[in-house]
């Protein structure tokens, strides 16, 4: 997939896509990661604290699957329109195909938002149908990456391989959630390499199709590959900071704020449960 | 395995087998594929309404065993007749080879479905061993294929492969239920990727040996092989449909249909139980 | 690692080894295979029928631990001595290296017998320290097959890659017995893959340096792989033939003539029971 | 990645880098596996010893992660140090990348450090963050190594490839750990394949930056590959016995040795509980 000579007699004189088309998906998924993780965060601090504000939180957590949902189906729809507004008519098809492979990831993401709102809606299914269609959108996403570089330069190439490989590792982490429940280190990790990802999209953004206009990368020289892989090491470690800096945010909230509004819910709670109890009574 | 040249000098001016002879195994798989989907599914819905209910599906799921190896056995025997029956007696070692590959799956089937009648019969069998053969299937599968298409064009090696892709990821997900019990999302998950293998095997039988005789494709042009990616994605993404729509008439067959047939059922089964007590008492 | 020209300039003109340095090793693997599959039949038969028939087994079981690290640190002295003696004085370096290989994979195999050793004598060992030791001989043995072949023609890579293909899923199946325990399809498939390295070795032995004088295979097309590869499954399929035959065989033994034998080392462990309880009542 | 043409037209005259530069970690990896084998081999021989005993050397291993995570950020600051001090100030942007990548692996080795210290201050974090750093420190170093041998001669991309393979190795060893709790084996495997990792340095520095004046290998040569893969299973082969000795030694520490310190240990805890008692009755 390496030799760069054989897209159709084509030679590609810069590289397909604009910036604004990693930018949106890296938001996106930056936006994911960080709310994905401060739930994993919220429900772990909240599990050790009391039994009953766990409980409270649990159906706040509920609720939030059904809008997470809506959103991520809300994201797709947008993702897609921009492709599909922003496309040249007279587009070639080898151009034509690299647009399909985009809205293919979209679709799969759109089938996670679906298994969200079902899940949310239908009490029957199962909880862990979630996590398999997320792993199934990340290995999907490897898979079309792989796919995807044909005819690139190689440092075209390294870029998207990095993504895929970040993509790969959130999907393994996301089946291993499959098969082992309520795990807060593997959430944390899934969290952050989603994070990973949003953030080395803007990053091949920034490189591929500079908005400031800045010096462009020489996308044939492979010192620049050696030079990237530690940049992607970089990245990786500050998602590592962000989620510290969240994780101590979120204690600092529920030790001091969330403690009035839980105890509110916890009162209503059991309120509920002694409704429930004099019904059972009578 | 990449270079054409040297099939002992012979360049080969047509795609090797035929159309018959993909879409045969093909239906086989989707056959197959929408059976264990299905009785996944009655099983996931039967153990969610009631114990008794479960117990009467589940000594109907142990007689189904049987059946399956018997099918199974019977579609492994109907495969290999067809592949000798129309053997061409005068064919070169290369096509004899070939033909041997598409054999060795299906004896290996055939060990599954031998293992299903055994397991079916000798109750100190484990169960997991229908499993094993499952994956065992699965894995020989992608090794013959792997090493199936050398000399061939670079679309007809990339079909192949993504077969290949769909058998080894159907034996992992195989493996992982040997080493679990009654999961039920890994049961899907594997449905799904054997729909997928059938329902690639004719896509794969359309575009090689296309039998309406429409327009071919250039085997060896490779912005083919990435738009066939987006298109193994959206065979993935149907399979998903499919058993989405399965799990909904499934489900709705169950309440309305089978409560009559079932409460008949698990009666006999009181009555078997009250009159074993009442020998006990006796 | 697959051009042939640059071994010191030497090109070797015919396959370096003999007949006997493949037997040997093959029978040794086919004993420990089918020693290994006989043993975890005889454990999984025994705990179905009663459990304290189970008991009397399981201390058969830890004499012949013993007894099976003294037999594999004589195979492997067996087999290193073979090779030092055999050994032509005058061998130029490369073929001390490939010697240097086979030496190394006896040492861990050696490991594995020091390992039986201690933990039958030592019981503070944990026991699945053997299977790690097993696992590690495995995995060594695939790294060396790796770095085996350099130089050679294309069915003698393809032979070796294969062998290297077993060694490596029975050292992945091993440490799958590390994690879990006493899984008895595991064991199973662990020694159907010892099996099959033996069964292949003598196969390679045969192919490579054929004793019965006849005629040669051409190692250098590579169609004779793609038949190699139905070989390999097929070779594969019989090692379940033969595990069959071993299960019924040995249920048929357990249920016929051990009845005796075990009634009465049950009844000597009652004893021993019944003493030790009336020394705990003074 | 393995063609050594366009490093921008520079041909290195000799291999990058200094025998200290891998001594120097080689030495703390050492230490670090046989710091952790004996901290495991304790905690093993301590549970099946007594109860109580466990008890005491748990506290005395929670004091320990803290010291340990103090060593670890000095091990770094050390390391990074003598990379930035003896850096060449002239020196092309080349060498200044392998630089970086070295310095890279230093941070998440401080990461971990961080990590360590963090977990035994802060009680709620869960304890399986640091083994979830330290596997991220060795897939990145796995990822470094990846990357970091562009341009280079055969042997020496063949040395830093087996270090890799350790790395991954160790990283995958550790990554289990986070799933499964307290598993001696697996604590164990880690250890011997850090040691492995150290004592591979050493052995690396010395074939490549010979510092006694030996005689220099042919790094062209891929017989020396051959060759280092035996080396390499060799030291693997060493660490065991390292690991065999240090258990012998511990063993026996704890039998004759430490019997009286845990005693006083037991009985200070005792009084403690006394009082706390007492002080519950009050």
């Amino acid at each position: 997939m390496n030799d760069s000579e054989d897209t159709n007699g084509l030679k590609l004189s810069k590289p397909t896509g604009d910036f604004e088309g990693h930018a949106l998906p890296g938001s996106f998924l930056l936006i994911l990661g960080l709310w994905w993780s401060s739930l994993s965060i919220l429900k772990f601090v909240c599990k050790q604290k009391k039994e009953t504000f766990y409980l409270g939180s649990k159906a706040l957590i509920h609720r939030a699957k059904f809008l997470e949902g809506i959103v991520l189906v809300g994201m797709v729809i947008t993702g897609i329109s921009g492709l599909q507004i922003f496309a040249d008519s007279s587009e070639i098809q080898f151009l034509r195909i690299l647009r399909l492979h985009h809205i293919t990831i979209y679709i799969f993401f759109g089938l996670l938002g679906v298994a969200n709102i079902l899940c949310a809606t239908i009490s029957s299914l199962p909880a862990s149908l979630i996590k398999l269609m997320l792993s199934n959108a990340f290995f999907v996403q490897t898979f079309i990456f792989y796919n995807h570089t044909h005819g690139r330069d190689t440092v075209d190439i390294f870029l998207h391989k990095l993504l895929g490989l970040a993509a790969f590792l959130a999907g393994l982490v996301s089946f291993m959630e499959v098969l082992t429940k309520n795990n807060a280190i593997l959430e944390l990790l899934r969290s952050s390499l989603i994070i990973l990802q949003g953030s080395w999209l803007w990053q091949l953004g920034f490189i591929l199709y500079n908005p400031t206009g800045g010096p462009a990368w020489d996308l044939k020289d492979r010192n620049n590959n050696m030079l990237l892989s530690i940049y992607f090491c970089w990245h990786y470690a500050f998602t590592f900071i962000i989620i510290g800096v969240n994780y101590a945010v979120i204690t600092w909230l529920v030790k001091w704020r969330l403690r009035k509004l839980c105890l509110a819910e916890v009162t209503l709670l059991k309120n509920a449960e002694r409704e429930q109890e004099s019904g059972d009574e009578m």
